[in-house]
């Protein structure tokens, strides 16, 4: 299967005429770059994890992202009760399982939040799918150990016991569903020198299933765009520092001509 | 009502010569950027938000900004813990009602807050500004679906109601109290595309209060540094990544002749 | 005592090398950077402070750090939950008692934090060190108002009653143990106007106590790859704003060459 530029621009320009709102329940670390991101893309972020309001807030969403990076006990709850409201709501949910394999608290609540969410989308790197597939895996922290490709047989698991659409990023991205797979080997190696940027392709997926209810190319186009403004970056950029403001921009500026130069999927 | 270069100079001169301690309890996604804000302004930031430590903080402060942003019961109960201490000892509050409207939690957060702490300042965009003050508002987010001068009933409303200026920020920045309306005219419309400049602009206000007894001034001060930090920023930004830093480059480095310069006030 | 480019170089390259995990629990304002500084530097980071999840954490990572910045009575459980962990488990910990001395819940939290972990290195300002050694003194929010030279006194205090190495930071630099003091004098002006450089200092003493079991070498290794690769930064940046970033870019980058060439210890 293979993605083509115009229909990547056209989710792109949708995003930004209609400025989707995507309701994010993330981490610490990662929450300003995220906003920063989903902006300059074009798209509307709000973060909001009270157990008081996450349901007000998804009734207003068109896609909620959930990231459980630095998890604690309400804001568990508040991601089961948002990923209620947003099922009830009909809105996708994408799910970033960070870390899961590091701690059972985290591998248990990524599993529980797979059956209960069962999410549009699932955004791992190659340890974080294998980890919430399989009983025996483990990861070191937040980065992966694993290849991408190594987790294939991990995603297809996931897919067939919940049908979400599995994306594993790393050198090559695929991104699986029931229809096949989809690669895409748009990015740069400096990227995951940059924190949270797996947290960013995870949030920019959700403002694609906003506008894209084929969310096997929702998640295609925006692993594009993530590697494609991460190597219009790169060449402006002397390190993961300046890397991480140049793909802001990147993403704010990114044309149609820019994704048809660099697509490689 | 007009501004004038010097006035803004002096005030920017006082807060880098004695460096008030502006007290924060604001949400996660901007604390950094706002402490970041705050330190090239020249004042002296501090973040703190648990219940059993803000009095003290409140203390050792010279100004308190509350920004409900990411909210919580905890944090709430420290909100309202520290506005009662800031003015038993005097010092001037300053409300930022992030996303008022879009959740009754928000909405009847910030609302008690303006009662209880009577703010030396409210600031908010045109949305948040409506919402506050009016029963049947919405907002979409935390992004404005107004433009400022649609506030400007609603601010007047409020200013009636609480004696607070109200400092409506957009295209052009509207500060209002009973003795008329201030417009500030600077600014880039990059800036809204930059997450947390609205929550910088709120804090910038606290250090601005810190120096100057005249809140309306002080609002309208920060309001034209802001303004004109962003534009000498967006000369040499590519995208609202790099505006973010020349935005803080432009903060520490600000001259009396830059302020002449730009002043659209 | 002095300090040599080829061991500092020595220890950056086994970071480089073996990306020990650094597990830290530390404060909202500052977890990007941090995050950010650690994986420029080669060092693995993870961020993680549920009580749920803290003990699994400690147990694969390579170093503890744990900053007070802010506070709240479940983080502090955890920082004393993951502390007893550390040492059942023989890894370093690193204390940033950020702000103590500015209310009593952090001097209270701070001082029972270092007899319960008993830390390989404290790191602190001048008036972070004599508030934490001190019954008096008092700071002024989490901005020195001390010299660290006023702070010697101090640190052989805490350095007697613990056995902690204490690494004092400021124009110059003093890294003290029973053995003696060791002296860094690289950095640059502008470091104290961004936010958390002093955060992030403790978190790359966290990373070269994982390679290098000498704490006190390990302290002033990091504080001169910190201030060399600040100096480095300076050279490009037009504020702090930019700062930061370059900052990033330069520990990315550092070569032994540049650590002969900058040197001042």
């Amino acid at each position: 299967m293979s993605l083509n530029a115009a229909d990547i621009y056209k989710d792109l320009w949708t995003i930004r005429k209609n400025s989707p709102l995507v309701h994010n329940i993330t981490n610490y670390v990662v929450m300003n770059n995220t906003a920063n991101a989903l902006l300059a893309l074009g798209a509307s972020p709000v973060m909001a994890h009270a157990v008081e309001e996450v349901e007000d807030m998804v009734n207003i969403a068109s896609a909620l992202v959930i990231n459980i990076g630095t998890l604690s006990p309400k804001w568990i709850e508040a991601m089961f009760k948002a990923a209620k409201a947003a099922k009830a709501k009909g809105i996708p949910i994408v799910l970033d399982p960070v870390g899961v394999g590091a701690t059972s608290y985290r591998t248990d609540t990524a599993r529980d939040l797979v059956q209960e969410a069962t999410p549009a989308i699932i955004r791992g790197n190659g340890s974080e799918i294998m980890a919430l597939s399989q009983t025996d895996a483990t990861t070191k922290g937040v980065d992966s150990t694993s290849g991408s490709d190594q987790a294939l047989e991990s995603a297809g698991n996931l897919n067939k016991a919940f049908n979400s659409v599995v994306c594993i990023t790393g050198e090559i991205d695929y991104i699986l569903s029931r229809d096949g797979v989809i690669e895409v080997k748009n990015g740069h190696e400096m990227m995951p020198k940059v924190t949270g940027l797996g947290c960013t392709a995870t949030a920019i997926c959700g403002a694609f299933t906003a506008v894209n209810p084929d969310y096997q190319k929702a998640a295609a186009h925006a692993m594009a765009i993530m590697g494609i403004a991460g190597e219009v970056a790169a060449k402006e950029a002397k390190g993961p520092g300046t890397l991480q403001l140049h793909f802001i921009d990147a993403l704010y500026r990114i044309s149609e001509k820019e994704i048809e130069d660099h697509l490689k999927a």
